[in-house]
């Protein structure tokens, strides 16, 4: 008889195939599709998504979990059973008639704010909400039965696997006693001089010259990816062939860089999974927080240090010519510029925490019973003047509307956001200690042994290792926010 | 009990929906797709085959077949069930090890033929073409015992439904009877003067720019397809999504731009098959050779007249500039050479048809068991003497190992290629007599009346009719040889 690790495997390979079909066909709606073909490419997906479900749900595959407990696993192949299982659980843990609900209720709810949004439609918008909470809950509900955790637990669980609530009160509580001050101070030391704006046009077709370059020197593997456009940037594609996207702006080429310099950190760890692995569980990135902490490490972290800004600065007066804004000291400031807004996906590094701690005791507290979709609009007002110390009532558009995560039930990925930026400054110091002559090797455009590093360390171990394990052996502790509290003061104060 | 009909309707839709993803794929691989990920992309559409074949030869759909016949159906049910059930048992007539055995020797031989072919090895390749033939012999005796045909028959039956090789007996052997001599004569004639050579380069973006330009004029939806790179251009993707390639020479703008027209023809096809009747058989295109018709009435039949050549002359000028090559009379001689040669795919439309001619008798035999693959080279050389009266004696690369048909066991497509360049002069002759002003009005640039009747007589009934009723009622009779000469001694004598 074949064993049942082997039949596990199997199936995992398979499902991987039509995954890689999944990640294509995705990349493709976002950066290639024509509009009149989204009809049939969702119900394509949705046929593709259901064939998945049939095949994890296929009762021999719960057998097969059941006998793989008597069969001799080396460490990878536990490892992998793990990873195996996990995806298996969270996806047989919940009744069909709940799944179809959920995906129905937050297509209708998301469909909608499409226009809700720009028309400020809160009570709208929070008729079709109070209905994805209501399932969202449900679902919360089965899987926090199933694992012995509280409700928003078990959905932090989805994205940052290990990690708990109380874990995020910590470390969100120990952010909340220092970040809005130090957020006041910086602000009120940039206001001292502002920097001279950009003077564009800047042509595409140089934006994507120096984006290109750009992704060389960070490593980006061109034989196994490519760049293209879309609305709302991303990294997707399948390992062996990564597909970052961008947008340009007419008037400023900063967002197309960095965000490029973003996709990049994302599609390098994409890149160097672990090559014999690339079919199964344990092949994957280990978290949603996790991969956050490559693109901000590259992002923040890297490209907007001044070292890092040095070597870019030559490129950027080649492709674009001299102007005042691109004095080197005044393109620095423009690059490290904090200012607190409205809008989370805009927000510097400073602020940004601060976006993602409201929202996660929000939906924390939503999750759990303890306040309802009307509670929303005031609680969010409250927190962004509490911690951003700005005025957004009644401008729901560009408040509890701007982001697209709750319309369709994604709660508890928020926090992936911060847990990403903790680990990047962990790391990158981590990297620095271990690697001697990081910041020379940085200064002189070399990258390789921040690579290294990182690919020693993160990339190549996929899910082997959790995250708390990942992050131990990489840097000798668990996540201590401490490492960001630095970064922040050193760069800002 | 749900009706079998819409069980089966089920069953076709959700089939197109994996025919979708594997569309897109496929375009992806051609067009977009870096190697690295060929193996990995191979596996994941190897997957969607095998899935899409156990779809079909689920025993529950030959129920439905069973029970569908006490049914009442409309026309037009009766016609896409005509089409099911085509679909199913060219599927489920063949045991899975045939497809199995046949998939793997093709792969193989297609492989090998890749070095094989540069490096002009006859003998390597027959080893491998000889197991192709073998397992395609057996393919062809079991589709031809199911039916009631010859071997080579049934396998012509998988590319243009109905036709037979006693039919392209008597249509080949019309053309044998005068092409040979037209082609002499043409050849003999364009001795007289023989126009001036393009001089390169040009450039690819201006290139592109005419492309599009064209593809607006011959009526391509923007908002339903777009236009790509890829090495052997193609038509792929959805109806709802057109992809189209091309590929850009230097030194020559015709091959792309030529190219781009005959694929806007495919595309256009693709684009305006019947709305209502995608997700079903009867809303595919009708066959092969209608399909090679719209591309080669529009390539050769329209876009190398005279009067559409002049349309297209000022904006050749626009791009590229005047040069002793496009003077107006010598850029419409270029577009008409005609030069026997070795390759098919670089064939001129009187020499063509002879290529498939030989083709054609080279691969009935074959299959019929009157020859064998070591016959192949001498019977190719004698044929290229008669029909072409080139030698092409030891010279298998541009001889009988050029194209990639044989490699993976396609016999019986050749043949569609002719056939719609036949289709296409009768269809292009019945529209000038349907239309007043035809003519007049293409010379003008105004190609509505001619898309307008395309998409009335043979676009939008997809395959509610055969094609033997498609071109009756298109044209008033079947398919009559005597079109595509007149065609040819009016452009060319």
């Amino acid at each position: 008889m074949t064993p049942a690790y082997t039949q596990l495997h199997h199936t995992f390979t398979r499902l991987s195939r039509f995954d890689h079909l999944s990640a294509i066909a995705g990349w493709d709606s976002a950066a290639m599709m024509s509009p009149q073909s989204s009809q049939a490419r969702s119900e394509a997906m949705a046929e593709l998504d259901l064939l998945r479900h049939q095949i994890l749900t296929d009762a021999r595959v719960g057998e097969w979990f059941k006998d793989v407990g008597h069969e001799n696993l080396n460490e990878l192949e536990r490892a992998n059973l793990h990873e195996m299982h996990r995806t298996w659980h969270n996806t047989v843990v919940l009744p069909d008639w709940l799944v179809e609900a959920r995906t129905l209720a937050g297509a209708r709810c998301e469909h909608a704010w499409r226009t809700q949004r720009p028309a400020n439609d809160w009570n709208g918008f929070a008729d079709n909400l109070r209905e994805v909470v209501k399932l969202a809950r449900q679902e919360a509900q089965i899987r926090a039965e199933a694992a012995g955790t509280s409700r928003y637990d078990a959905m932090l669980d989805l994205y940052e696997p290990g990690l708990r609530a109380a874990d995020l009160d910590r470390i969100f509580g120990d952010l909340k006693t220092w970040l809005p001050g130090l957020l006041q101070q910086v602000v009120a030391k940039q206001a001292q001089s502002t920097p001279v704006p950009l003077q564009g046009p800047f042509a595409t077709e140089r934006q994507r010259a120096l984006g290109l370059q750009v992704m060389q020197l960070l490593g980006f593997n061109f034989e196994q990816g490519r760049v293209d456009v879309s609305t709302h940037p991303f990294c997707g594609g399948v390992p062996q062939d990564v597909r970052i996207t961008t947008r340009y702006k007419d008037d400023d080429f900063l967002p197309a860089l960095l965000g490029i310099i973003h996709e990049t950190g994302h599609a390098r760890y994409e890149q160097n999974r672990p090559g014999e692995w690339l079919s199964q569980p344990m092949g994957r990135a280990r978290s949603m927080g996790v991969h956050e902490s490559q693109s901000l490490l590259f992002e923040m972290q890297l490209a907007r240090s001044p070292a890092f800004l040095r070597v870019l600065h030559p490129w950027v007066i080649e492709q674009f010519g001299q102007q005042p804004a691109l004095q080197l000291d005044n393109f620095i400031a423009l690059n490290q510029r904090v200012k607190p807004g409205h809008i989370r996906v805009d927000a510097d590094e400073v602020s940004y925490p601060l976006h993602v701690i409201l929202r996660y005791e929000i939906e924390r507290a939503l999750i759990e019973g303890e306040i309802e979709v009307d509670d929303i609009p005031t609680l969010w007002a409250d927190k962004m003047q509490q911690y951003l110390g700005i005025d957004t009532r009644g401008d729901y558009r560009n408040g509890c509307m701007q982001d697209i995560h709750w319309t369709d039930g994604s709660f508890g990925y928020f926090p992936t956001y911060t847990l990403g930026a903790m680990y990047a400054a962990q790391l990158f110091q981590a990297a620095r200690n271990a690697v001697p002559g990081l910041d020379d090797a940085i200064a002189a455009g070399n990258l390789q042994s921040l690579s290294g590093w990182l690919k020693e360390n993160v990339w190549q171990h996929g899910s082997r290792f959790s995250t708390a394990d990942l992050i131990t052996r990489a840097t000798g502790e668990t996540l201590n926010p401490a490492f960001f509290r630095k970064h922040l003061e050193a760069r800002y104060l």
